[in-house]
Formats: structure tokens, C-alpha cells, sequence
């Protein structure tokens, strides 16, 4: 009953385990799976692009023959490239190569990208076409050391040179991929995954989302932010398509909706409030059609709001809540729909699902901690820190044992949003614990202002940040976007605010403007408006 | 980034794994969450008892608490218990207290029973109310060793006793339960189940029968076979409801179904079929109209017909096919359904339904070897034997280093079942491991009854093989030859063997020969006498 010595996965697997009953949790397994039993069935469309699983496997088994030929195992090969082929396959090849992943932020300028492949010490850099220059750029502003590949000829090259290989299973609890955190401060910090995290979370996101084989999954949120939510090994896991979308603006959001037949996506509220306001009005006659299944839809990042979630009902879009950090593999934490809850009205529906919930199916519980790291009343108010620790929770972060040490300590994944435990066990964030306003030593919240913003008709987006105020510390200002062809004064929206909440929480500026700065990931770049808010002379009249 | 030396999990984990991104899997977690998640939703129904996730929880914790105090780690605690709450309890209170569970096959004979006790070194029999009377019988003729706890007063001591216990995380690749086959040869084999393997199993499960917070699931399968294909987990997983069934009769199954509003069930075709045969009219009526859910029903053991399929289509049941034995937590295969096959005509859909498939979403491939173990040509005609390694497949025999060897030969569960591997990766079956009689979904081993037949002085030689039974699927029949100068009628050779076996295992036909068929190197020419036994017309009354 002992492992054979001959056997590759002796020196992997736990001295206890043996090798008929033990294979090491990898993600790359899901597409080993399903070349086997969808082979003929399609992985990926990328435009023109239709690529059977048999295709991607043996695509992506090519390149890692390449990669795995050139360089030893855990060499760092890094993803400069929008939502493509290149990209998804990257996430099967890298790792089949025995090397790690570095998936980039195409966003970031040329100084950050140099810092995250220097850092990570990437030497090889794959690029999709629309990226060549840009990845052409970076390598030359490190001075050597970096190979590029572009999709295209040497991308092919690559893919058939290493025909044939077969992958080494991997260790499980080792390193997959760094993914670089646009941290909001100081320099980006390598979050280290492994194969087990990646497998599980995977795992969890197909039931959930309730993938199935005949799901086609639009790739809305980027791939390069925690590996899409895990979804690249997802939509492989339940045998569906996935549907790449170079360039995600709204209307050919909607164009693959239609010719591609999308039964899922995933995206900030951000980029589904755009989706909602350019829609066909062919769609929402379709969707109040019998028989028709709805679109299912992950967001995360902000709650959605009670308007968006009711505009998108009508599309026969129906949403599923989502909370994570790139620490956690993505959503650590879903906000589980109970049967019952459909029988709500519709602001209470809204309201239980603007929470960012519980742990998901192999997630550990979230937990929500007072200073000294001690769980917090489960009474709905009580503000703390969520924390928590699993099987999708990172490594820690590469080569800052000072960043790591911080943010486990005690065991624990600190988070560093801050929110309160329901009596029903449901997290609910209150804010970032930056984004907190500390007005008068009384706490407000922005993310509590901006839903009761977000409540005025004329208000299509808002996001609320700290003004310094020479007394009270900090006072909120709001920076609004209007719906387009609507009005709405800065005492419209104070009146509208003081009906709801406390007066000493009603913002002392309002900013009109006609968007907000954005991340890739569709979230509003707080600190750049915080930056603009330092600039405002606030009135030193009370304000609370 | 090390591991506190006075953190439990120091000693569990590989030495490279880290308390906050490492906690072992194990199929307990999933009731741990439900009961955070789904706390006031019902987990359980029993007659008239109905039990919340949260009381579920506390109680299987109370009764852990008391089985931890009275006991050491790893302690044998079976259960004698038809799908009750008993029996539902008993999978997570035994593994919470950290010892092993013997789920009990309850229609076994006194001998057979006091077996797999004294070999599993059972300490500690859980019974459910109608079996106390065979649980202290077992016990009397173990004379001593084994305490008997009955469901009622005593089993509620245990519970209320051990109040507030909070268990241990086990060693994910440990020994969670001992699962007893009536495998070809004589003694039942404790086949040793693992909880890395019913974790993920479970998950399996979870995602493949499209389990959801909203499912109700109708306990028919046992739960004692194979942890109800680990369906005792993945209902869990899911947040979904379990229905037990004490009586598994076609009428209560209908009245439950009805009465409890059932989503799912598991049963071998043989149980559907009279379920389809007995199917209130008012059914078939409610499945044909529009928007009402199908009921999804996993089979497994042999093929459902296309009549059968058929049959059940018209009442509004879809059916999955799944293939598995005990050495492999039960299901390691599924015939996975492809949205393209539904376009089929009905008799090809059958076809491919009757397949048992590709390996699941957390199996292995299957494999089909000829005699040297190497893979048989995908040819749909090659017969061979079908094999498995994986996260699902069994640590071994319990104590039978010689059976486990020769199943796991060359690090792979050799199943003893016969198959072609068809062109697009799906294994068929084409005879069960030629010993094993299949009746009612429960394993007969002939070995195992000729061995008892020719303990008869009488009995000079016997051969059993199966016969078909347009109730059972197979039932057993015995071509027996006398001694010289000896006789026995049928009713003495068929008490012979009900007083060493269960009743369902006694065979329904007696043959007697001069001689049987024999090979020149004088084996038993069996498929001889099984063409000889297909004619035989069985009588239909119930033979178990």
C-alpha cells in the first residue's frame, strides 16, 4: 500500500496519502476533464475565434511544452492582455508548465508594470496583439531580461513546438500565480495563490452561479483581476463556453449578449448601470416573455443598488452578490439567496441583497473583529473589521514578509473593510476602513450616503468621500453624476439625503461631473476624488 | 508566515501549509456552514420531526461531544438504521468526535452483522427505533464488548450530555468510516473511506444533481450504501432539505413526494420502476403543464431502459445516470448530458443515456485496461476492465492487505466490472463482474451463497447465477448437484441458507443437475447456466 518510488507524485503527495486515492487539487484538471468529455463542444470564442475544449487543451498543452523547454519549473511567464484567448490560455498553459502566473493590469502605465515584472522576476511576457507595443515598451524600459511573445506568429510558434507534452502534476498547496494589488497605497503587492485555493474556489463559483454545460459566460470582468473571479477555471469546470470581449463597452456588451446567446456575466454595478441604460427595448420585451431564462449576473465591488437591481429584473437580468478581495481568491463571500426571501417586497428583497452575505461553499466564515482581533456582537451595528482565514485565502504576499505579517496576523486574513455582523450571520460593509468619514469623532458612512443618493431618481452614479474641515476633522462631499436629461440641485439632494439619514451626515459639497474616475475593474478610484476633495475650501459654519 | 506550534492544525497540515490558507477538507464543513447560512431552514424531516439546520447542528455536536468523552480518537461507532434522523445524525456526529463510522446494511442476517462489528471493532451500535430488537440481538451473540444506544431516551442523553463540544479538525486524508461490501468474494471487505474524498465527492454531487437551497430530497437510496452515494453530505452542502423514508415503498414514496413538495431522489431502476408503475394519475396530469420543475432522479446499479425512461418522462422525472461501487464513495462516474443530445430522437437519447459514462467533476478518467492494464482501444467494442485512481477512490480494505492489494493493483482500483470505452470517451458497461447478482440495487454475491449451499451435507457442488426478475432486475438462482446417495428438497437447502444469510440473498429457483458445464480445466462453464437461467420464469412475489 505504499506509494511506488517511481511514481512522480511520491515526493508530492503527504507521506500518508497514497497515489490511488490522492491527486494534487490543481485548476488546470477542469480542462484536462473537459477535453475529455466535451471535446467536441465549444471552449472559446474570441471574434472570428472558435476553439473546441480538444483544441484548447491541445493548444495549451503546446505552449506549456514550449514554456516548460526553456526555463525551470516555477519560472515566472506574465499576461499583458485584454479579455482573449491569449489570456484564458495562458491560465491553463503557465501552470501545466510548472510555471507561475503573473497576470497584468493592462491599465497600469508603463513605471507599474515595470515594477511588477521586475519584482516578480518575470522573463517572459505574452502579449495579445492590441498589447504588442505596449508590452515592446515595458521591455525596453527594463533593459533587458524580458521576453516578449505576441499572439500571432510566435504565439504559434510556441504552441506548436511543444506539442505532445504532458504536464507533472503540481504540488497543490504551491504556487500558482502573483497577482499584483493596485493597492491604494505605496507599491502593488504580489498576492501568492495556490493550486488547492484556485480548485476550490473554481469549485464553488460553478455551483453557485449554477454553471452547467450549456452555460455561455460573457467575459465582462476582467480575467486579469483574480483570474475573473476564478471563472477561467469555472465556466471549464461545468463544460460551458467562454465568450471573450476585447473591448467591454456597453453596446458590445449587448451585440454578444444577443448573437452569442450569454447565459451569464460578471461586472461592477458600475459597468451593469451602463448595461441597464442601453439596453435594446427588444431585450426587456423578450425577458417578460414566459420561458425565457433570466441572464445570471455576479457583481461585487459595491452593492448593487435597490434602482439598479429593479431596472435590471426587468431585463430578465437577475443578480447574484458577491464580496472578495484579490487576498481571496475573489468572492470569499456570497450574499446566498433563500427561497423564502422571493416573497419579500421589493425594497427588503433589495435590502438583504445588498449584503455581501456569508462565506461561499468552501469558504471558512467571514468574521467581523474589534480592535483586538475579538468577534463583534451579531446585532446589525456593531462596526469591526472582516477578517478571515481558509482554503481561499492567499499564500501571503511575495517577498514582503512585513505586508504579510500585517495582514495575517493572529492567523487571519485582515481585510481592512470594515462591517457588521447581522443576527442572521450576514456581513454587511459599512465602508473601507480608509473610506470611513470621522466627522466630530462621530463615524459616517460613505457607502450609507451613497445608497441614500443613489435613491434620488436624477442620480445615476455617486461616490462620496472626506473633505478636510478645519473643525469638525472631516466633513463627506459627494461627487454626482445625473441621468442624462435630468436635473437636480445640490439643496434637491440635501433635502433628499436629511429625509433619510442623520443631519450631521448629510454631505457639505456637492460635485456634478459627467463620470468618475474608474479602475479596470469598474470601480470608482476613491483616492483620486479624495486627492480633488483636499482642494475644497469647506464653509467653517456647522455643519452637524 | 510559520505555523504557531500551539495552533491544532500545526500537526494536521503538510509542513508547508499555513493555518490561514490551509483547513482540511471534510464533509462535517458543510453542515457547519448550513447551519450558519440556512439556520432556520429546515435540514431535516423524519414523520413528524422536523430539525433546523441550527438544531441539527447542536444536536450531532451534543452527541459528538458525548461519543468524544467516552472514547478514544478513531473509535468504531456503527449504525443500524434505516433513513432516519438516527442514521443522518450518526454522519456528522461520528466524524465531529473524531472517531469511525460502520454504517450498517440493516437487512443482513445476526451472523453477517456480528461479523463486520467484531471485525471493525465496533464498540458502539446506534440503532433507530424498529431495529433496537436486531441491535441487542447482534449484541447478545457478540456476548459483551458492544454497548447498543437506542434512538428515544438513551440516544437523547447522548445528545443532551455533550452539549457545547467543539471538535477538532481531522487529518483530511484519515479514515472517516468503514463501508462493508458484499463484495464477489465470501467475508464482506470494510472498504475505508477518507474525508478529503467525501468532501469533494459531496461537492460533486452537489453540482452534477443541480442541488440548490430550495431542494427537497427524498431519502429512498440507503444512506448505509455507500453514505447514500454521499448524498448525506451534498444535500447539506446545498442548504437543501432531507426527507427521510423509514419504508421505501412505491405508495409512501408518492405520498411524500406530494405531501413534502421533493425535488430529488436516488433510486436503482428497479425501485423506479415501480415507482413509474404506481404513479398517481394526477401526476403525469400536473408534469405536462407548463412551468413545473422536473424532479430530478439520480440512478445508478444497472441502466435505465428506454421504457423506463420513457415512462418517467411522461410524469415530469428527469434521470441522470450514474455509475459507481463502495471503493469509490459511490458515484466516481456520470453519464453527463450534453444540451446537444436533446435534439435526438427518443431511442438514441436512450442509448446514450444508458452509458455509465465519463468520470465526475472531481473524478479521475475513467479507464477501460485488457489484461496487461493497458488501455483497451476506444473502439465502443473492446471489452475490458473498467479502472480508477483519484480523490475518490478508498484507502483500501480495512485490515485485508491481500484483497486490497489485488484491487489496487499498479496504484489503480481495478472495479471488476466489464466495459468498452466508446469514441467520445464514454464507458459502458457490458457485463457486471460475473459473480455479483444485482437484485434491487443491492449486491448478491454468488460466491457468497454457494459457499453457504455447499455447507449442506447434501450438497456435493453448486453453481449460482443470476436470473432476471421483472421485479428485482436479477434475483439468484442455484443449479445444485447431489451427493451420491444424499437428498435434499429445495425448502431444506433454502433454510440451510437463510440461517447463515440475509433473506433477499437466498435464491428464488433451485435447479437440480447430474453434473455441471465445465471448462477442460474444470471450471464452471456459468454463462452456460445464466443463458440456461434467463428462461426460467421467476415468480413475482416479493423475493426480498
Amino acid at each position: 500500500m505504499s506509494v511506488p518510488s517511481g511514481d512522480p507524485r511520491a515526493r508530492l503527495a503527504a507521506p500518508h496519502t497514497l497515489s490511488h486515492s490522492f491527486e494534487p487539487l490543481t485548476p488546470t484538471a477542469f480542462l484536462r476533464r473537459a477535453a475529455r468529455v466535451h471535446r467536441d463542444r465549444l471552449a472559446l470564442v474570441d471574434g472570428e475565434r472558435r476553439i473546441t475544449y480538444a483544441e484548447l487543451e491541445r493548444r495549451t498543452l503546446g505552449l506549456a511544452g514550449s514554456l516548460a523547454a526553456r526555463a525551470e519549473q516555477g519560472e515566472r511567464v506574465a499576461v499583458l492582455a485584454t479579455n482573449s484567448s491569449v489570456l484564458l490560455e495562458a491560465h491553463y498553459a503557465v501552470p501545466f508548465a510548472g510555471a507561475v502566473m503573473v497576470p497584468l493590469n493592462h491599465r497600469l502605465a508603463v513605471p507599474e508594470l515595470s515594477y511588477i515584472l521586475e519584482h516578480s522576476r518575470a522573463t517572459l511576457l505574452l502579449c495579445d496583439e492590441g498589447l504588442a507595443a505596449r508590452g515592446e515598451e515595458v521591455a525596453a524600459a527594463l533593459g533587458g531580461g524580458l521576453e516578449v511573445v505576441v499572439e500571432g506568429e510566435g504565439y504559434e510558434q510556441l504552441v506548436a513546438a511543444g506539442e505532445g507534452f504532458e504536464p507533472e502534476p503540481p504540488q497543490e498547496t504551491g504556487l500558482l500565480s502573483l497577482n499584483y494589488t493596485s493597492g491604494t497605497t505605496g507599491r502593488p503587492k504580489g498576492v501568492m495563490y495556490h493550486h488547492r485555493g484556485a480548485y476550490l474556489q473554481a469549485l464553488a463559483m460553478a455551483w453557485h452561479a449554477r454553471l452547467e454545460p450549456g452555460s455561455r459566460f460573457l467575459w465582462t470582468l476582467p480575467m486579469f483581476h483574480c483570474h475573473g473571479w476564478c471563472f477561467t477555471w469555472a465556466v471549464t469546470a461545468a463544460g460551458g463556453t467562454h465568450v471573450c470581449l476585447r473591448e467591454t463597452q456597453p453596446k458590445a456588451i449587448w451585440a454578444a449578449i444577443e448573437s452569442e446567446s450569454i447565459t451569464h456575466l460578471n461586472a461592477a454595478p458600475t459597468l451593469l448601470l451602463s448595461i441597464a441604460a442601453t439596453a435594446p427595448s427588444l431585450v426587456a420585451h423578450r425577458a417578460t416573455s414566459e420561458g425565457v431564462p433570466p441572464i445570471r449576473v455576479a457583481t461585487g465591488g459595491a452593492p448593487p443598488t435597490p434602482t439598479l437591481l429593479a431596472e435590471l429584473a426587468e431585463l430578465g437580468i437577475e443578480v447574484t452578490h458577491l464580496y472578495g478581495l484579490t487576498e481571496t481568491f475573489g468572492p470569499v463571500a456570497i450574499c446566498e439567496w433563500k427561497p423564502e426571501w422571493d416573497a419579500l417586497p421589493g425594497e427588503r428583497r433589495a435590502a438583504l441583497k445588498a449584503r455581501q452575505g456569508v462565506g461561499n461553499l468552501i469558504a471558512e466564515p467571514l468574521r467581523v473583529l474589534d480592535a483586538e482581533d475579538a468577534d463583534v456582537p451579531a446585532d446589525g451595528e456593531t462596526v469591526g473589521e472582516v477578517a478571515v482565514r481558509g482554503n481561499d485565502v492567499m499564500l501571503g504576499y511575495y517577498e514582503d514578509p512585513e505586508a504579510t505579517n500585517a495582514a495575517l496576523r493572529g492567523g487571519l486574513f485582515h481585510t481592512g473593510d470594515l462591517g457588521v455582523m447581522h443576527p442572521d450571520g450576514y456581513v454587511e460593509l459599512r465602508d473601507r476602513a480608509k473610506d470611513v468619514i470621522v466627522s466630530g469623532g462621530e463615524n459616517v458612512s460613505s457607502v450609507e450616503l451613497e445608497a441614500a443618493l443613489a435613491s434620488h431618481p436624477a442620480v445615476f452614479e455617486v461616490a462620496v468621500v472626506p473633505a478636510p474641515h478645519p473643525r469638525w476633522g472631516e466633513r463627506p462631499v459627494a461627487y454626482v453624476v445625473l441621468r442624462p436629461g435630468q436635473s437636480a440641485a445640490a439643496e434637491d439632494l440635501n433635502a433628499h439625503v436629511r429625509e433619510r439619514l442623520a443631519g450631521f451626515k448629510a454631505p457639505d459639497a456637492y460635485e456634478f461631473r459627467a463620470e468618475l474616475p474608474k479602475t479596470a475593474t469598474g470601480k470608482v478610484r476613491k483616492f483620486v476624488l479624495r486627492d480633488e476633495a483636499k482642494a475644497l475650501q469647506l464653509d467653517q459654519s456647522p455643519s452637524c
